[in-house]
């Protein structure tokens, strides 16, 4: 018998009172019935997102949602400017470019944050961008951006701010509107605690302009609709009814934890995590590091995928490799959503075991003991 | 306590065995073990489309993958016909104006199937027509459009043919090879027992020479990305895993079951509903019924929205009224997917109790008992 362990940063573990949610007879969508888990759901994803405007949901993967910010916001002949700190980053790019844009990229080192001023000179050069996109947290490296830094900038200018917190949404603080995000978006199978299907977005006023300027084709992503058909708490075409219906059970569950002391346990657990990477004697890769995934610089001499696969088969523990160009390069461990401390420990039980089989040298127990030591 | 009966054209109910696997924890979607069923699934869908070529899985709901027709097969300058025979076929034509196109369109009365003689018509006048877009069983009004006969006529000309099978899939008889339907879309929550949260698209050799030539933007419904990830077993994004496990569980019964006894098996349901109807005097509203659904004239000085509505929460059997211009006029109960014989008869009782007490005059009993006369 072997039990699974996901830490990977997406999907991650569902809780059982929501795996039970899932197994139930499935609702039809035009009802009354639905019509209360629209209303459950529609609050608790405003609790989420720090947000007094709406948030709407697509039966889609997060993908799906970056490109509904894209196809509603922008239009042919806009400037938009995308800020990229890694894989998650270049989709935004590669999105815009997609709908035949050509956007300016500002590109950092891998495992950098995205610098703030950089952005500020960027749009004092370039007053008529018409959106800056950006990473809440880029998966790919393990860094945070300053949103809060980068929204007051933007909030200054003509441009809609566009924000992917897929990873980071529930896990590092992300305050919609005090932070002045025009557009959220994110999906369900990380912070959120669900199985992969659902994605969200959420427009300020000022993206809500722009929106009804954009001139991009949509039918499916098209907001209009969605804010058309949730007056009646419906969605505009068939909604993932059960998937819905496990949301609103996930959020009542995050809302009667808080949002609050969910990021301080996740930054708890990354500060452990940190730790018992460097009592293994390896270097933490990301500098600007989020609370959601850890990533570790791959000893020399090992190949960071047989780390992962020998602890996905040996121990049952799903951890992440390096994606792109830091393929084989790091490994990332994820401390969010469902994922909690023992599964933290057992996970660095698992990479112990399985660096000193590779033949790594470490003194053995180290990095479980200094994980042990922060969580105490 | 309530029970709830899903006579819906979609949702539909969804069998325990399929429910079960929902409520498993999430496989992470890059491993050998989501390979396996990614296989499974590939292979079934094969089965079901009754296709050689790959049929692929978006995450999204049915109008998705038909978004995703429009947009892999369409360049900016083509010409498009959309034959429509209802609501859904209506929908061919509102997705492809809101990519910059204007399709002709051929429409029947509701209620009526589409001619193929003007198909061939037109095709004939408009040699250079890029594609033709048709409905397999239009949910709206119930009828089953002559797909072998179309695709016979558009496979003569250089048009692709683009049919949405998201109700009659599983269902109605469609063989996609043998018929020459270059393009099928479908979904999972009608005839493939599952929940909304799942599309499938499907093209022929024809439809990928337009794919490689389309100039319409695209990016998550890009079918050349799934074409490229279906070789290492993933889909391009994170796909929606609890869904897929199901409906490789959901694709394994309907194998073991065999669609040629499903599809008889629907027919005959669909005869017992109609010689139901009219035992209680009730004209049914399709002119060429198909197998999945069956649509009823609401009886005069009765509104049909009173039917559903008392029907749902007195008996808590859930049918659908008319859509559109056949809001009121109509009712719908479906006898699809995981619909069975004794799920049509607490139909029909309902159906009476609640008619009864709308006033409607009949002999009690007397649509119950033509139903069991079919059945039996």
């Amino acid at each position: 018998m072997k039990k699974h362990y996901l830490l990977t940063p997406g999907p991650t573990p569902v809780p059982p009172e929501v795996l039970a949610e899932l197994s139930l007879p499935v609702l039809h969508h035009r009802t009354s019935e639905f019509g209360e888990i629209f209303t459950r759901v529609s609050e608790g994803l405003k609790y989420v997102f720090k947000t007094e405007g709406d948030v709407y949901v697509y039966a889609s993967s997060g993908t799906g949602a970056m490109e509904a910010a894209v196809v509603n916001i922008l239009s042919p002949d806009d400037k938009a400017l995308v800020v990229s700190t890694g894989a998650f980053g270049d989709r935004w790019a590669k999105i815009i470019r997609a709908f035949g844009l050509t956007p300016d990229v500002i590109s950092v080192e891998w495992g950098e944050a995205a610098d703030p001023a950089a952005i500020e000179d960027y749009l004092k050069k370039n007053p008529s961008t018409a959106a800056v996109f950006v990473t809440h947290t880029e998966t790919s490296t393990g860094v945070v951006n300053d949103l809060e830094k980068i929204g007051r900038i933007v909030a200054a200018t003509d441009a809609v701010l566009i924000v992917d917190a897929i990873s980071g949404l529930g896990g590092e603080p992300l305050l919609k509107d005090d932070w002045k995000l025009d557009v959220v978006v994110s999906s369900s199978q990380k912070g959120l605690m669900l199985p992969p299907g659902l994605s969200f977005i959420s427009l300020s006023e000022k993206a809500w302009l722009a929106a009804e300027k954009s001139r991009l084709p949509k039918f499916y992503w098209d907001v209009k609709r969605m804010k058309k058909s949730a007056l009646d708490k419906e969605t505009p075409f068939t909604p993932a009814v059960g998937l819905f219906v496990a949301l609103a059970k996930a959020l009542d569950m995050m809302k009667s934890v808080t949002l609050e002391k969910m990021w301080a346990e996740y930054l708890l657990m990354a500060e452990a995590a940190r730790d018992g990477i460097r009592a293994l004697g390896i270097e933490p890769f990301a500098k600007s590091p989020c609370r959601v995934v850890t990533s570790a610089k791959v000893p020399d001499g090992i190949e960071g995928g047989k780390i992962v696969k020998m602890m996905r088969l040996d121990y049952g523990v799903s951890i992440a490799g390096g994606q792109e160009r830091l393929k084989g390069k790091i490994i990332r461990l994820a401390h969010m959503g469902y994922i909690t401390r023992p599964d933290i420990l057992v996970g660095f039980a698992a990479l112990e075991m399985t660096l000193k089989r590779l033949g790594y040298k470490f003194a053995a127990g180290a990095g479980v003991a200094a994980v042990e030591e922060k969580l105490k």
